[in-house]
């Protein structure tokens, strides 16, 4: 932590800034300026309230000096994280793309869906058993009976399987069924949920929240791995913005960001971040371009009677043309899809 | 809903999405200008995803012409909802202030802090037993221990407590304790917890999310209110912005449009709205100023050594002098504190 | 400035960036720590680009330690700014109003509204006669023959006259009717034009950008001040925001850092920042209670015939009992109306 | 326009609506549903402020039908607007990259990245002379200097110039040295500047503003196009969100969208969205891949000494090895760079 006196602070107030620091646990580095002093504050404190310090008389400004994540921090483990499941590794050279219905609605959706997935050469079927909704009046998924219709077509084409859990009590049950565990945006932040998420020996999948910095997001990935889980990957699924136009605004950005801060696998979802089918094709294009490792997508065989997220559910057509066109791309920056 | 066609859509598509609207159930109004075509689709649906018929051809643009909360609405329910417990009656003239900590620490700062909340004529004692922190390297709470010390030390000086529940496993704990329950901005949209709330013969008092709309907000309202629980405290807590100098922006119109878009009582809490102490008098005469029902306050002994956000809860002086300056500001507006 | 190195920096790294920071003009204060190296770079440099130091090899991050602004901060003029014109003297005890209409639309219609203006007590007339519309197709204004009317009608009953500037070469015109020229949200950056006022021996009331960041403000305010110009009024009229049910979010928290970071006086705008009559009194309400210098209000005999911006004008008769509740907010927190 | 009446409105209310809305020269359609009555207002008026409507007593809400956007609107233009300047045509199949300094610092400066220009293929040199700049202490450009410069560098290799353009008064001067007209982000809602420039028989390139929604984005183009000049370059340069991690949040998805609501072509400049040079590339991939029609580029010889932007400048080695990687990209979606 650095802490910045103001111009005219006080040598009383100087001091008594340093013994506050000293009793905080802080070794204390001080620097006189002409017109400024500066106290470097040394000690590994990740939860720290710097305002604990900006509040005290003389005092300027304060800097935390450290990220407040050490575990998913690429400064401390310098390679790739490559998450390895069956005959799939993700984060490696290789780009994989997980696509299924957003909700799993019967035995012959599911089952025409892996079809697709499979034909298309992908190893990862997604699909809602559970469904958060921001309207109680909405759809709520399956349950149980969706995850057991998951599983089993996902076995007849020898699949893994992602599907999202939205509550603690949910996890055994899940557990069964699942290959990878999704938290969806709005549980970004759910910690008691995200925390026992840590004690699976399955990876966890975690969404970007709405409106999370970079961050804030590696934080909640912090308590994941804090906890003993150390298959995270991270999912950019497009963060709220003033733009009316678009769902979400598709943060693709946050692809060479995350690779440069962190050792965990990236990947995309464009369906949720646009909303409409027609930005999927460009936008999926633009995030295999940016470097992500792998891609999440919605299909879906008769996307106008879906019951969630219908209109941003590729054709199975669609999809497989465009699984074409990426496989093009990724070769044209040095990958595999 | 009201669909308008493009200028130039054809009959044949005009029929057609009057077809598909009648298939999801809808009755058609139709009316034929010259340049436009505008389809009224009547029948309840609060549920309906728009974009199902938005990406349908020929179609311009959809409108949803109902609000997607009933039971939180005004034209509902058009009399105030008022909260009774005890001898405080939430949501009516009367302004009430909830003070206390933001962590439960020790018997006897719970204690002497429930004093100062007595002594200002205030009714509601606040502390957190189980605190969500964005790093899992912070301090987490006290649990029932603390639980236990704010109930005795509310009942000592004839107080209602209030104080957080952060997952579905926690309530049946907390409902021995509190009075109560407080829903964190980050759970605004936990829906298998809102949804279990509703089950819940004690009121909720819901914060709002960090980047929510107030529709958003007054959905997860809807949650608490549809599964049966009628007593809903809505609380502006601050959302986020670009601006760096506050914590979050503290969003005082909410408080106005609350009012008049629904019929539960809403209140303030500018400690964590704006983060730091010399902010909080400020914003309090202006909730107060604006017509909040009541206030949230952070105050604390010893705020430099307080376990979470010490920075911003007011000392016990500042807290009483402050109420005195509210009580002239709500007689100034016609009500009483 | 302050430099944080990356914990396993080297020291020819170190050595490195020392020089470079030596190259670009500053002093250097080196502290080793165990696990970190922090430069202090000290030199006043107020338009450094810090990322010129943060993309250097074993860098880190990279701290500004100085406010951008200097003759806008508190830190540099302690005592308030007084503006005085004629018998007013804006950011003293004192609360002013500005009224009127949002365009000047005829010679009857802005006397009346002077008229109403007087009589409320208040010395400030407001008018556009040159008004920023986002459509080509929307009415621009009476131009010219507008200041003449506002002029008149103003002189008519003792008022002062602010009226807005848009582009340089009105100023010369504006100047011959104006007290006070404000500039529009949408202008707060454009450099030219607040560069050209830093001239101009008139005060200057600068709105704050839709999206501005107090900083950025402070930093318009500056070019005015640094140009020559020492009377600048602030101007919050709510900052963009994910929420619908309001045109802006009102800011209020902006007037109490205002005041603690500078020493300009800061008014605000209810009726621009929500857009709704309904929702203009109890934020005025907020507004004083708040600490602002003074408001702004819309005021029209006629809304629904205005030329622009009827929905958020008061009627003569609200507003006249809207300023006699202000005045007993005002000596409820010590100031005078 | 759309207008729902409240469901309890009473029958006089709704004729009184009716009438008004004949007075504001509108058409009725009226449609009555069990619950609710449906006005259809039909009438062309592009600037009608709904809010007129929408504070009428019985009404619950308004919406506007027609996008306020006519001559940059593809159902106005159905065929992509494709603008030539000597060898290039900007909008048609072939992609084009306009690259050079932030600013022109030197004759030698400007001279030597012309030519790494040149050697690329592309065509088009940019550079600033008017530099518009936060600060009043920063560098400010070269002015008419700097014009002569890059014209001199571009003649000498055949390149286009584009350079940008801060105020009115500054039109004829850069007219006589430039080929393309730059609109910066902060003036985008400049209404007077950009209304001249309508005039102007050069193509205008117009970047998005910080934390402008496309569709302000396209009114602001329709000033342009309203005024007399038909081409239009739109341009993203990111947008303004809560990630700290980048300098802005290059809104990709604004490619497609644009696409669809316009026929301006639209170019992206990652230099400006991300701020950091090891950035630039993943997101130029990307932009490329999202179906923009050119790339803005900064590039620069000796970055550390750049006077403006220089973290985010590429390395003519860097930048040549870039558009034979996007080459490869634009190929794949069957498109030519």
């Amino acid at each position: 932590m650095v802490v910045i006196m103001e111009n005219n602070a006080s040598d009383e107030q100087i001091e008594l800034v340093k013994k506050q620091l000293e009793d905080f646990g802080f070794q204390i580095h001080e620097s006189r300026g002409v017109q400024k002093t500066i106290l470097g504050a040394i000690g590994v404190q990740p939860d720290f309230d710097t305002r604990k310090v900006s509040i005290l008389d003389g005092v300027s400004d304060v800097y935390r000096v450290t990220n407040p994540y050490k575990l998913a921090n690429r400064s401390f483990k310098e390679d790739d994280t490559i998450i390895k499941m069956k005959d799939v590794e993700l984060g490696g050279n290789k780009i994989h793309i997980m696509a299924g219905p957003c909700s799993i609605e019967s035995e012959d959706q599911i089952y025409r869906l892996a079809e697709v997935v499979a034909k298309s050469g992908m190893k990862i079927l997604r699909g809602g058993a559970f469904k958060p909704r921001s309207s109680p009046y909405s759809f709520q998924g399956l349950g149980e009976e969706g995850l057991k219709l998951i599983r089993k077509a996902a076995d007849e084409f020898g699949l893994l399987v992602i599907t999202e859990v939205m509550q603690i009590d949910q996890i055994e049950l899940i557990y069964k069924y699942t290959d990878i565990f999704q938290v969806g945006a709005r549980n970004m932040q759910n910690f008691a949920l995200i925390k026992e998420l840590g004690n699976i020996d399955k990876p966890i999948m975690l969404k970007r929240g709405l409106s999370a910095q970079i961050e804030e997001w590696l934080m909640s990935a912090e308590y994941i791995l804090y906890n003993g889980n150390k298959d995270v990957i991270l999912c950019e699924r497009g963060i709220r913005t003033f733009e009316k136009y678009t769902r979400n605004t598709f943060d693709l950005s946050a692809i060479p960001v995350v690779h440069k801060k962190s050792h965990l696998p990236i990947i995309a979802d464009p369906s949720h971040a646009t909303g409409y089918r027609d930005q999927v094709p460009p936008m999926a294009r633009a995030a295999v371009a940016a470097g992500a490792d792998g891609l999440m997508l919605e299909i879906h065989h008769d996307p106008a009677n879906a019951k969630s997220d219908g209109p941003q559910a590729l054709l199975p057509e669609t999809y497989l043309k465009l699984v074409e066109e990426l496989r093009i791309i990724a070769k044209a920056i040095g990958r595999e899809l």
